[in-house]
């Protein structure tokens, strides 16, 4: 961990202050903070060398609940230094991909739109700049969905998209009502018809956790939904291929929306909307899993992770492997890995 | 969530301090605080108009341990809000029931057997006046489980009881060592000959938690019990099935009594006495809406949740869902609703 | 407790549920949550009968670190039970003040600035309709007393209005940096020249938590303000008594802002820029004891609270202390209850 | 810490499980916990040999709000371990002394009449068998004190016995309304003629938790009290000292009862009745020092100590310290030890 | 609980403090603390009685992280009371079983390597002069099981040791890089030659907290593994019992080592290493019940439990549940309990 | 807080991650992990520039009690951000001093000689190479203390060094028993003859946390001490400036360390060792502030703060206003910034 020290540092017997972040390809234990690269400063940096991108969206002045998942890309990012690059569970080792991290997108303190349209910007940036990079989100409130997939729609107009989402909530309460808050995402893209209602399948609704009348709303548009005890019934493994092998079908391009609270909330105290009766995070896993070896997932959010209320950093830790779970999924793809364009 | 303003209000972008109880049936998004309706002050009430009620029982100065299970009733009101009225699990709606929160029941300091007393006749006077009202009562430690009994025993002289209970423990230690402590209902019913040993189904016992000398004493009076491991092996839908099944046969009421240390303890922080190894939130949920399916079960308690140590309200959510799911069990209902007179 | 119960309710060994906001001039130890009294549903109300109102500004969104003061009004309220009306420091019962709670400003998910404009509108409203009354306001953050000024302004455009702030920071961060966040409020009020800087008192200032270009704009402005060190070294209450004196003779009106943040960290742990070296309670209570006494303070509120950080509910119940202290000081008033008209 | 091990014992290197009560001289550290001396099992001790006896009194189920204090006698002893038996505030080391734990009194789970009588036939069964020894009671809460005192006045049926009560609050709630709870104990004693109010003295009352009608009783019954405000003006050691000087010449004998809640809630996190604005725990060890040098001071009680809701048990140990702090004053009495006959 | 008093001790109402360590056959309901026995002091004991060891092995400042695990072999014995010594899901009462806790190896402040050499020489001390005990070693970080493992050899110098690993991490780091650490042990008994490495079986790796060169390491040695995902879908007790069968066919001798790791950070969080994915309490439980049957297990240790870590102490009780459940396993032992020798 | 970035990275939108450890003299609320510099890694670097230099030592296995103050440098780090440059109450702005962070001394995991080893050549690489620079060591626990202090003696034979301590306890446990451990720097550093007793001032001792001996020992070798309940009533500002004069007139060297669990239990939850009845933060900050005033003062360290048991994160701020302050004092030396060579 200590890396090269310039000529002049006298002091054999210290390391340096405190993160390493270069690539060191001799390390004997390599950690997940030492394999993902931040830019450095004033050097020149060759892009096609990256196969992921990492970004994050520290906003959560939307959500409808006081949240500060905010906080979250910074936390999960410290957190990564609790997990090597290889993942026994499937014997694979991260290391051959390349993942740099853009850092965070600027938001202001009291103009959420503001907010909002530089996250829109930021996606297209990304796709406009390196397309060939596959993105990953790390949100931020759930809020944040909308404006991510509406960059996309804009620097790929042609682009037929569909959703793949984890959670507990539909989140379809009303616009008009909410503005662009956490819990209007997806009937915000259904209605600004930049994804159709039926081209969203989400796998994990439990409970009383959402309103009849969402309920409803999805029936009439069309939407795709699996509850997590039906979902247990006929293999959550099972429900997701078959979700992405229907949604391949019908669109070009999967965006994978992970909101944390669809974890149980022993299992994702962090996630303040999590509730009783929901995913282990060992099911979690292998659905992000199976998600990422699709050629079609092309993005990949994680999201409303509020780490101020986590319990001995456990639901960081398992966003942190829900991204990680995720990669080795992608290592796994069959097809080049340019996919993404 | 405003509701209608007096005339001579004059703040329109005020709401209405704190809570709203009258119901309004044309919200999008009806909460169960909502829903459940308390009793007007000074206006008449149409008893007639309900289906189910709910009574706070804040006692437990009578737990062996010491307990803040007293504070639930008010910590489940106020969870209310969290939850919706709908129930995806099954596409249940719980509007169409009326439930009325009549209150809680009243308590002395330093009198243990005077608030034991009030419970009791809390119950004679429910069944009394108001018998077409499936009570579902909120406890409290679990010495309010052999009260409630004997109250309904009172009014309803001629009643076969049986008990349908999920619980770590069997309850049966010795009523002459403890008194009615929360640690001895069911032997107390027994003893007191208000029900008979094997009118009563367990399920839920494990680990190291109940002496063999209390087993001992549930064999020898015919109790029926299944493990935890077992019931898994069987399928707990299964079990309690089973044990509604048998007991149907027998008695003509059933009194499901469910103590939340059930629970594992990763489940179940805010029961004290939940331990390693204990049901998952979603199997109690599976088990308590079938419960609610039958006829015969016609009164619910929910026992020993100490909200005092819970961990971010995660056990105060499970009672109140186990209490939801028992209503969409009940819904479910073939017969017609006025089962439970 | 009980209040008096409906004709037809037939349980007398029953609580209403949950909450009982009626007075009762009987009982012998009056609570302060049957003290201060909600508006009755439905039902006109002799405005005239009150002395001091009480208004909710649950807003936190414009916090610049992620914050859920916006739960504060409604944490205040539920800890009103935990206080009676009587301060035996100064021999003071409250009882004879009126006090009425209004409830809560509307807000919205997504549009502060929609937010701000009800808060601004909430006041005028109050100042217009009511003006007898003294208006106490739980935040929410900072930003909102900018908010609140502003309506105060509007309704009264020849007030000429004084700030006496007890607070950790100065609050003149550049309002064109962070927007009308909870870092700006005072900057933002003299540059919209509703006040002068001149007419400003901050006390409570310590450490290492303004950056050195804010204590310049202060001096530039001729903002007043005694260190927490030097106050003590004065006496506490000594330096707020000559700061009420100077603002009495330059203005009509001290509007008096809490920021619980003046705390030292170890007693508002609920205040989430609360450091270390920061204020006691008892020396806030004193404080806001002698402001409450000055026929000039027309105005009181209390930001910066969030329950959600708060330790076992301490700095929450320092707030409700600090809202008491303040009437205690105003029971002691020499003048005309109508004082702030 | 190892003490003799048995001849047959192999284990060189094997510490005995897990706590040694048995003293040793020699040892360079001694800890309270191997100061204080337990009841050896199946051998005769030599009463003669101690000075002052430690009794468990665990009931808390007498509290009005619900409280685990009943495990504070347990949580103390096991903190012993973390003082020694040196006090460097007054060179004073407490082994001269000879302390006795005398272990807990037997408590019911159901019948707190049952509970109380124990409690009052332990006192009288004390001061019978060992009038030489002055008890130190570890509570429980409040409502023993009435107890104790009522034994003590059972034993020495001509004792004229004064209070020196260290509360946020009078303790003067009606016994006809609760019982013998946590709230009444000063006013029990006072209606049953044990004391007479003017032998009251209450050093620490301050803010908002006594109701006015509890002050009112207090001036009729002429008992005497300093608010903790008004104690700080004079000097708490000055206003210590005069209590008992006043105390000591109307009365033969003084009982000691610290309430924890007198400590400022940020002090005191464990005495759930503890508040913002009172006592530092300096304040109290040094009024305590000072009551323990007092002849007449023949019995002390620490009561209303919940372990369950300490932090970092601060409570404790502060409880811990008060104890010793007292016997540290008591080792400076000018006259015999035997005082307390 | 209250054993026999001395002749004259007079207090009949009074408990004994704090602990009672005596057997007494004829209790209702014997919980472990009363069943397990301590050493008397200054009293022959025969030992020849005994059928188990305990031994706390108190060393944790081995660990790479900082851990507490220093203070769980008294924070288990302090749990004890928890448990009765029935075992309701195999109807199994350990009282049949002698245990004797033998308390804690002594360790040294500074001088790690001589904290070592006491484990390894207390482990050649049981061997030497009681074979017939089985005993069970509390730990402690996982250094300690090289040391006992070594000292075991010693003991037997022809022994043919296997290992039977619960633990979510391979432990196969560099012993030249760490020293003999918590990451070392198994490569350290390897490479020092006292067991070989296809006699390792590690169950319930999973997920990222391994590096790649580990797994090649345990490849190269032979080293057997089932990851907790592959275990899941064989059964888990089906791979204990394969394990256990091949192991059993090349060693005489299988040392059971059960990190708490291994479970999942929700069921484990005072298991500082424990991560999201891990396994469940009821898995764990079975799994070493299955181990204790085999005669081939003849010695077990738990390890990486760090109380100061836990929360609700639910790891602590775990940990004791799986030293039960293991001695549930030896009470149904087809062999002579002498297996051990 | 954005820095320059590269030509090629095209995202104006984006901050880049996480920490930016650049000086910009134009910004206009400088932080202190702005303000504070990191070397830069592969260019030369000007030491003459700065003034003071900051070691983390992270070390904490050498603790009696389990301890993660091996964590506290890192922690520390990381809450830099959360305070401004300028000291509002002496009106200073510690931006004119430079300070590099050298970062953490190497630490093994299992020798504990060879960290000591390092701690102490780390110092003397510091004196010999940069001897201009004033070290501030962040702890780790109190046995670095002993090796620093060697460090400096063996970098500069002829120094006559005394200690200014501000401690709960003496720090003269008996090497021989417990090594070179945290309870053991200040006799260790005496009984090697590196300092003289005469030469070491204790301010801050107080209650029962030093045992009789241990006191014997400090006045057999002349030890200066103030117990923090003397140090109040002369007043602590007087007391550490008598003792830097006294010691001024000795010695030529005074080395500064402050153990953090000389705070109040409630001020200090992060130092395991900190008491009831300890020293405020205001009192600590007021007196490094005078320590670091004087030429005398050369290093400074800041010991035992374990953030692992912090409480909102209390202590660590604490501990860096500590830092800040005593740099405050530095300032305002009258002498040449060169002191300290």
């Amino acid at each position: 961990m200590e890396g090269s020290f310039v000529s002049n540092y006298p002091y054999p017997l210290l390391k340096r202050p405190p993160f390493s972040w270069d690539r060191d390809e001799n390390i004997a234990e390599p950690k997940v903070h030492e394999w993902i690269q931040t830019l450095p400063v004033n050097h020149d940096v060759n892009w096609e060398n990256y196969d992921i991108s990492i970004l994050g969206i520290p906003l959560s002045r939307s959500s409808i609940s006081a949240s500060a998942a905010s906080e979250n890309p910074e936390a999960m990012r410290r957190e990564w230094k609790s997990f090597t690059t290889y993942n026994i569970d499937y014997d694979i080792d991260l290391r051959d991909l390349s993942v740099v991290d853009l850092g965070d997108v600027k938001q202001h303190v009291t103009d959420i739109a503001l907010c909002h349209q530089n996250i829109t910007d930021a996606m297209v940036a990304m796709r406009h700049h390196h397309p060939h990079l596959l993105p990953i989100m790390l949100g931020g409130d759930h809020s944040i969905t909308a404006m991510l997939v509406k960059g996309w729609k804009k620097a790929h107009a042609n682009a037929k998209i569909g959703i793949l989402q984890f959670d507990t909530h539909f989140d379809l309460r009303d616009v008009n009502e909410f503005g662009p808050a956490n819990g209007t995402p997806i009937r915000n893209l259904i209605e600004s018809e930049i994804i159709e209602g039926k081209h969203v399948y989400n796998i994990g609704l439990h409970g009383f956790f959402n309103a009849k009348s969402l309920k409803d709303y999805a029936d009439e548009c069309g939407l795709n939904y699996t509850t997590l005890r039906e979902a247990r019934k006929q293999g959550i493994e099972h429900v997701v291929k078959r979700a992405i092998d229907e949604l391949s079908k019908q669109v070009d391009t999967i965006y994978l929306t992970v909101d944390m609270d669809v974890l149980d909330i022993t299992a994702g105290p962090g996630a303040p909307a999590a509730t009783p009766g929901g995913m282990r995070t060992d099911e979690l896993f292998d659905a992000v899993y199976i998600a990422g070896q699709s050629d079609k997932v092309k993005a990949m959010d994680i999201v409303c992770l509020d780490p101020h209320k986590d319990q001995a950093n456990s639901t960081v830790k398992a966003g942190v492997h829900v991204m990680l779970s995720f990669l080795s999924g992608y290592v796994n793809r069959s097809s080049e890995k340019s996919s993404v364009r």
